[in-house]
């Protein structure tokens, strides 16, 4: 257990950050694009305060503490789409930003066949501190990358960036591409028909997750209120697991997703 | 015109406010009650970088700056529930925190028969100023006013507290108390019930506004997203002209929220 020691409830809205790394990378700020790519599962970092977890080195690597080649798609989205990029700096295991802080997920005891030590009996102030120094700071930081295009007169459209494990509690998958919406379901159905006319992937809307597993938190806090279309992509990982693979997907995905846009009538 | 001048977009996601009146205020942050209130239009303060916006006295003190009598019902209610109460210090025509920043009545060039005229004419740089000054702290320290208790298995109940006018372009209006949701109407539809079972107020469902009108961002920003029982609370501002008419308010309305939140089975 390298899990910070429990202090009682922070006084400030979120902690100084002095000692704490930062959640959050945001790449290419000022990008002019219509897209916002964000990246909540790119690492697979274990730093202090929060450590290892008392997970292994090959748990560390593995799918379960980040979407393997996620972040260098995404990278690749916004470099063709001119699009900034918010992507997360910490593992998922510590806590999961795509899902909110009462979610057994936000910070799993379990993770498929995987027991997380160090998220093992959490106490309330634990929680809350992972919290404070995690999810509030990224989401705070894309709440401010919409709210100022919005001030602006711009509608950005939130896209996220995924990867799927091919093979999930021993069960192969098909789905090569899944296209998950939230309430508004415009963008994801462009993006379904654009990929059947424009790529040969295996494409499904909401597989191998929906908003019924609860995947769809960052597109229902951020994009949702605001009446923003939006939209999360899932690859399989095992057609990114390099970065000329990453690089090709992005170069496959990014018309696709300009082609849905024009499809829908812009932002 | 007393606006700041356009410098550019803000580099970092929020002001650091040195220079900037705090946008918020938290009464009674570790009360223990299941509701938090939340009074958005609670202050007519102008201050600098902003100034008066060329208003008279008397628009400034009018109801078109602010909900008059809202404060003080908030303070009782959150008094009387034990609840914290978060609470906005400017004007909500500086910036309207019921309003996303895209929204033409975030910085209102006009209101009711009312020539705004420091906000005419807004420059982008102008409307981003505002948005990261104001917008983003309050409704960032909301947002971790409700992440803390949901990371310590808590489920808070968001309230906002607002006031109307008894007469609006010349029309009366008949409704004293209006209940109104976002697309949760469970707590909504239980307050109407308690309201019309132990008070005499003519108590109404979606008056004078409803989300139609775009009112309910709040609720839609902050409690939708996580799943929040919510509810948004108009009382004609007649009603509670007076510190002692906010505090027989407050004592009226308690026991209705108390009800209507054992009614729908807690948070």
């Amino acid at each position: 257990m390298t899990d910070q020691p429990a202090t009682g409830p922070a006084q400030g809205p979120v902690p100084s950050g002095a000692n704490l790394p930062d959640a959050v990378t945001v790449e290419r700020a000022d990008a002019p694009g219509p897209f916002l790519i964000v990246c909540e599962h790119a690492a697979n970092a274990f730093p202090a305060p929060w450590g290892d977890l008392g997970l292994d080195g090959a748990q560390q690597r593995a799918h379960i503490a980040w979407d393997p080649g996620a972040l260098g798609l995404a990278r690749g989205l916004a470099r063709g789409l001119d699009a900034p990029l918010i992507a997360a700096n910490l593992s998922r295991l510590i806590y999961d930003l795509n899902r909110p802080p009462h979610s057994p997920g936000a910070m799993a005891e379990r993770s498929e066949i995987h027991r997380v030590p160090g998220n093992e009996g959490l106490t309330a102030a634990q929680r809350v501190a992972r919290t404070e120094a995690i999810y509030l700071p990224f989401h705070a930081r894309l709440r401010a990358e919409i709210a100022r295009r919005l001030a602006r007169g711009q509608r950005p459209v939130l896209v996220t960036v995924h990867s799927f494990t091919p093979v999930y509690n021993g069960v192969p998958r098909a789905v090569e591409f899944g296209v998950i919406h939230d309430a508004d379901a415009r963008l994801a159905q462009a993006v379904l028909v654009e990929a059947v006319a424009r790529t040969t992937l295996e494409t499904r809307l909401n597989e191998p997750y929906s908003a019924a597993d609860e995947v769809t938190h960052t597109l229902a806090l951020q994009a949702t209120p605001m009446g923003l279309a939006n939209v999360m992509l899932e690859i399989r990982n095992d057609l990114i697991a390099t970065g000329a693979a990453q690089d090709a997907m992005a170069e496959t995905l990014a018309p696709v997703l300009t082609g849905a846009l024009s499809r829908i009538g812009g932002a």
